[in-house]
């Protein structure tokens, strides 16, 4: 499979590249690393990702910024930079994306467990994470083709400890797990699903 | 209570000012109509609201527009059309709201079933429901002085007959159920509850 990893530099996404390498094409993209790069908040840089990259088989999105911060003086613009990114910036892969993927291709996405499980300082990320996973179960129904989109859950994960004091008692979840969830939603059958990585 | 009923005209609001008209003071609240008018896609419209109001005890959403139509011709304008107004202005009903709200106060905002149970031409209100849902549950456990948040999220309504062709399957609830719903929010002492009405 040709498989398109947006994000495959950061913390999550490099673990899915090597899990995924092998026996795969994997076309790195970053924000500025990587074999192209893409602004996932803007529309134009999605679709001319796809343009420049020709058609695929797998989209893997492990990128996208949502904002942590109190409720109590959160501003529309703090809640609105993650509505840019995370939220738009995934479904704009999904709404430009369907017009360059293989048959049978398939999407995955990353929200998390914070939608059902939310911490103090997460109501931005909370509603985006929300968002992404009704998303997914929605347009499970709606894609051509055989497509399948799926999205990967993981609660905080073990390589950022700079998280772990706003998760107080979550259990930090092993990257092997995480990157395994995008191998099940990439390799597997299953769609309109989220995986949670607890 | 002096209870904020955004929507009040609407096919669910005018249900739902009835349900608590008796022993509270209402203030209807439409785009056009009612005692006050507000844009809750803009949210200098929502402060300038909430500074003509007063300090109240509850706000009740019934208001939000989101798209309905095929994901595979659905634009990023016609997805953000929703994020716009049943997401961010609900969102910042609250952002907003929160400054202005009594202590044990109540926020009711509106989200439906499709962000669990999605319809075909729905992907776009599904995920704006997620949010909803998701956003509910995580300003719950952040909001100060005792006030509360829930969302009310109905299946098709018995009212809205233009409806009942994009949701095969589903028997329209009835209007009487629904505005107990909202009443159980606002008079109820649950926060951070989904109240599906199905």
């Amino acid at each position: 499979m040709k498989i398109i990893i947006i994000g495959a530099t950061g913390t999550i996404g490099k673990h899915v590249v090597k899990a995924l390498e092998n026996g795969h094409e994997i076309i790195q993209v970053g924000s500025k690393s990587g074999d192209f790069q893409v602004d996932i908040a803007d529309a134009a840089s999605i679709k001319a990702l796809f343009e420049k990259v020709g058609p695929f088989d797998a989209v893997v999105s492990t990128a996208g910024y949502g904002h942590f911060g109190p409720l109590a003086d959160m501003t529309e613009n703090e809640f609105r930079a993650g509505v840019d990114s995370k939220l738009m910036g995934q479904v704009n892969l999904v709404l430009i994306g369907q017009k360059y993927i293989n048959p049978n291709g398939s999407f995955t996405l990353t929200s998390g467990t914070m939608g059902d499980d939310p911490i103090i300082l997460g109501a931005a990320v909370s509603a985006i994470n929300g968002a992404i996973d009704a998303f997914v179960r929605a347009a499970a129904i709606e894609l051509k083709n055989g497509v399948r989109i799926n999205a990967v859950g993981p609660d905080v994960v073990e390589e950022s400890p700079g998280y772990f004091p706003f998760f107080p008692g979550h259990v930090p979840v092993s990257m092997h797990r995480v990157a395994q969830a995008y191998v099940k939603s990439v390799a597997g059958g299953q769609t309109g699903q989220n995986y949670k990585v607890l």
